[in-house]
């Protein structure tokens, strides 16, 4: 019971005089005014150290009547091993929710849980939410013969986020309760420790970060509908009491979700899930945004890709590959699309006849995760939703994803009375204002647009027909923003090595850093092609998030490293 | 067939003298012998033009006359969309194998397929053999009047590796075939094209690859049972041709096989697979093995391992996490078991009433794995142990795991001779003594060493009863090698600023690149534990493989960066 134990007003310690009388000796005696401000201060310290002591005395008497006293207060860090069953707030209400139990019949339960609210309704009684994750269930702590008013009012005094340990009986309360999960059931408490009392004054209220961040030009201040609306700034400064939220909790999932949907689509078509290393020996792709390691005496790098290893193992026999690693970008942009670290979904595969095979699988493996997540992730993605309103986001039916070429979406937006070249690659506002133009056409907020430039690939890319300057490379959008690259890459190490020379970023076929990728296509690698997924931003753009850090658990930007 | 037209000899250009005829004009004549060494030059010249010639002419001859030239040769890189079907030789073998099916009567089919051996048995005969990842079988191309002999000799010279498209049909051969995986069925080739011709000369033999590296000590010349060893580093130099070899994709198997079923355990019981950054803000953890950053004009650094955030997940009520990442150390350890980056199996729960509850959770995982790998790997794992001779892993029965007390291991090393105070960190030696002393005594190849002295642990880590000067903390071992190590942590934040000042490695709670993970525990954090687990050793003890990097594609250690 120490935290109790530090509201006891301190005695001055013996020995110690106070203050005022500290005056030196034989000096001057001290002046009339001094001697009465030296009285009055001695009365005080006796009143204090009276109220002190009948505040102790009163509280030993209490605590000497108090019937509960067994039954609350704060438990050790450590505790023995053995102890009761706990309970699952999810599976008690399975059980019990509705069934017509009072406190004389219900039954008993014991479980760990968040506080939610606390509150002290009168002297013999208080009431209390407590939470699991997402379940939550009203609490009773009701005075009697055998629960004192002291345990009333420690009930009531628990600071929201403490974690609590909770003995009780299962009722139907009178009427259903509107503010929790669990309506048909309450806990009547019986015993109610602390397992780690939260701090009264958090810098962030998990009920404020269950709301959204303000809107462009919005100010952060203002409140909608009665409620605080809190900056990202405050959240990721606060990020821990920010993902507390169940806001948070339902992004991560489908978060995960979508992770667990691209493996399971690629497992059950043959794709070994492999890792391959996140720091390299050469700064390989070229492009200044690459991140710079010390490795020893020597220099490192970031890996912006899986891309050559993922290769590599196509032409080291495997056939197809998928993997989920980090990448990281040193681009200086301060974007609401740009993380400086996300999370990559890749896949490599060697195909039969032609590049298509992997478009169409592709094309298929999103309609798994899309359908997946409609289906498994419903209540999450509504849940979101009510937060951040946003169209349902527009599925095509299976084998009708919109499959455009890129001359193609070129003419559909000079139609629209856009200005673009021929080989120009598309701006931003150009990708969304195409993906508007297919929403209208197709109905679908997912499609492909096949067959880009040449020469605003990477050079590794396949050309379709280099006479006609167009490649076998591919991006995939929702919502009009790009989730996917890929393309068909050159499985020839002479052509490739012509490609390396002639290409706008042109590279060394020989740096050391790359010769090993290029003698990869010596050993007579099959075509194949694949493609790059950003985990960030398949999230942001099914929750239509208006901001990719709010997609990941500690984002990364140019400003903030977590 | 631009591969045939390179070996027509050329002609001397028009308009160029034979060098031995360029001696200057009016200058005094050529002596005799010179006159005569040109006129032999002249003749040798005139052959080899008539030669050419006729060679020339006969090759034009052989292509008007070659019945096959449009079944063999060189495709494009770039193909038409629509082609054949193609099938998959295991399903093949799996419908026809032991059918009583001839050459005349055989099915037909189209594959693609990777040539591991070629060879011109006679000027009308040649056998290759096929792969398509594990699987071989025996190709027979025999001339006729509908094969030609430039395409017999066209297919025995294909070199080892090279990618191909096979038209054939399938017939029972006279004998099994011992040489490869499909020993009823072989392919009678009707067409044959290279899709990607690989390099004649290739730096490893991928038949050598298949056999083991050489023992601590062994010459790496040494022969055993007639076949070459290849040395780690030859592998390393050429690691995409050493992958190529089943051998490896054996291992990688298993690898994916154990990540595979950490996530089925974990997602069963209700643990959220999520992501936490790999490029940090502040080197947290302590020590010097943390790799730096170069972060725009600040510094980054890499992720020892997902620790604090994995907790502040659990701070934020997520109750359990586990999460696949990469962690980077910057040990130069140059050992068979260390690597500066590795992937770790990392998970951390809150538990009800004592941290043992994680530690059976962890007992149970690893038995999960164990047994998950016995079952569904057991051909990829038996394949390696043909290879790298081990003893079977041995495996105790569920709930019965050997968990023995710091103080018991160090008490069971006493008593076989060993000097080891009360408190010291165990060397690797005296693991692994441990680990044949449990095995022994236990018949476990797998143990649990629970609750290690306070102060060879970090400073998170929960005390037992300070004064005893022990922790919950515990390593898990594998064959006498830890394979994991975890422990309760400290879920209270002014305990945790205590212990983080006066740990032998002192931190300031107060570092803001520390203060969000101290803070995290002032918002009601549950009582916790977790562990982290490194996938590679896991994978090397698994398989008794003599050095971690061979459980890797593309290992790293301070001397190499892939």
């Amino acid at each position: 019971m120490s935290e109790q134990q530090q509201d006891i007003p301190e005695r001055p310690k013996e020995g110690e005089q106070p203050a005022a009388g500290a005056a030196g000796e034989g000096e001057k005696g001290p002046s009339k005014s001094a001697l009465k401000k030296a009285a009055k201060e001695k009365e005080k310290a006796e009143k204090r150290a009276r109220l002190a002591a009948e505040e102790a005395a009163r509280k030993k008497a209490d605590e000497a009547s108090d019937v509960s006293k067994e039954d609350y207060g704060e438990l050790p860090m450590v505790r023995e091993e053995t102890g009761p069953r706990y309970e699952q707030l999810a599976e008690l209400a399975a059980e019990h929710e509705g069934k017509d139990i009072t406190q004389a019949n219900g039954p008993k339960a014991v479980f760990r849980a968040t506080v939610l609210n606390a509150r002290n309704q009168s002297a013999k009684l208080s009431f209390l939410t407590f939470a699991q994750q997402e379940h939550t269930i009203q609490a009773v702590v009701a005075g009697s013969d055998t629960l004192s008013k002291q345990m009333v009012k420690f009930a009531g005094s628990i600071p929201t986020l403490s974690e609590v340990l909770i003995h009780g009986v299962l009722a139907k309360p009178f009427e259903p309760v509107k503010s929790t999960t669990v309506q048909n059931l309450e806990v009547h408490v019986t015993k109610l420790y602390l397992l780690n009392k939260a701090d009264s004054q958090l810098p962030l209220q998990v009920a404020d970060a269950e709301g959204r961040i303000p809107a462009e030009g919005e100010d952060n201040a203002v409140s909608n509908d009665g409620k605080a609306i809190v900056s990202l700034d405050t959240r990721l400064n606060n990020r821990t009491l920010d993902l507390t939220a169940n806001l948070n909790h339902s992004i991560l999932k489908i978060r995960s979700g979508v992770k667990k949907l691209f493996r399971e689509f690629l497992e059950e078509r043959g794709f070994l899930d492999v890792d391959v290393p996140e720091m390299l020996g050469a700064a390989t792709e070229g492009g200044a945004s690459v991140f710079e390691v010390k490795y020893f005496d020597k220099k490192g790098y970031l890996a912006q890709s899986p891309q050559f290893y993922k290769q590599r193992l196509i032409a080291a026999r495997f056939e197809k590959v998928m993997m989920i690693g980090h990448v990281f970008r040193s681009e200086n942009s301060n974007t609401n699309r740009h993380l400086t670290e996300f999370v990559g979904l890749d896949l490599e595969m060697a195909f039969n006849q032609h590049y298509h095979e992997v478009v169409s699988l592709l094309e298929n493996l999103f309609l798994y995760i899309f359908n997946g997540l409609n289906e498994r992730y419903k209540k999450e993605t509504e849940h979101v939703r009510t937060v951040y309103h946003v169209e349902p986001f527009k599925l095509p039916e299976a084998g009708k994803v919109p499959r455009l070429e890129f001359k193609e979406g070129i003419q559909m937006l000079r139609d629209a009375g856009e200005e673009v070249g021929d080989f120009d690659d598309l701006s931003t506002p150009q990708e969304k204002k195409l993906g508007a133009l297919v929403l209208e056409k197709y109905k679908s907020d997912f499609y492909v647009l096949d067959k880009y430039p040449l020469e605003v690939r990477p050079w590794y890319t396949m050309p379709t027909n280099p006479n006609a300057g167009y490649s076998n490379s591919y991006d995939f959008f929702m919502r009009g923003q790009e989730i996917m690259s890929g393309a068909q890459r050159i499985h020839k190490a002479e052509f490739l090595e012509q490609r390396m020379k002639e290409h706008p970023n042109a590279v060394d076929p020989k740096h050391p850093g790359i010769a090993p990728y290029v003698d990869a296509f010596r050993q007579g690698c099959p075509p194949h092609a694949g493609g790059g997924i950003g985990l960030e931003r398949i999230v942001m753009l099914w929750l239509g998030l208006p901001n990719v850090r709010l997609a990941t658990a500690f984002p990364s930007d140019p400003r903030r490293l977590p």
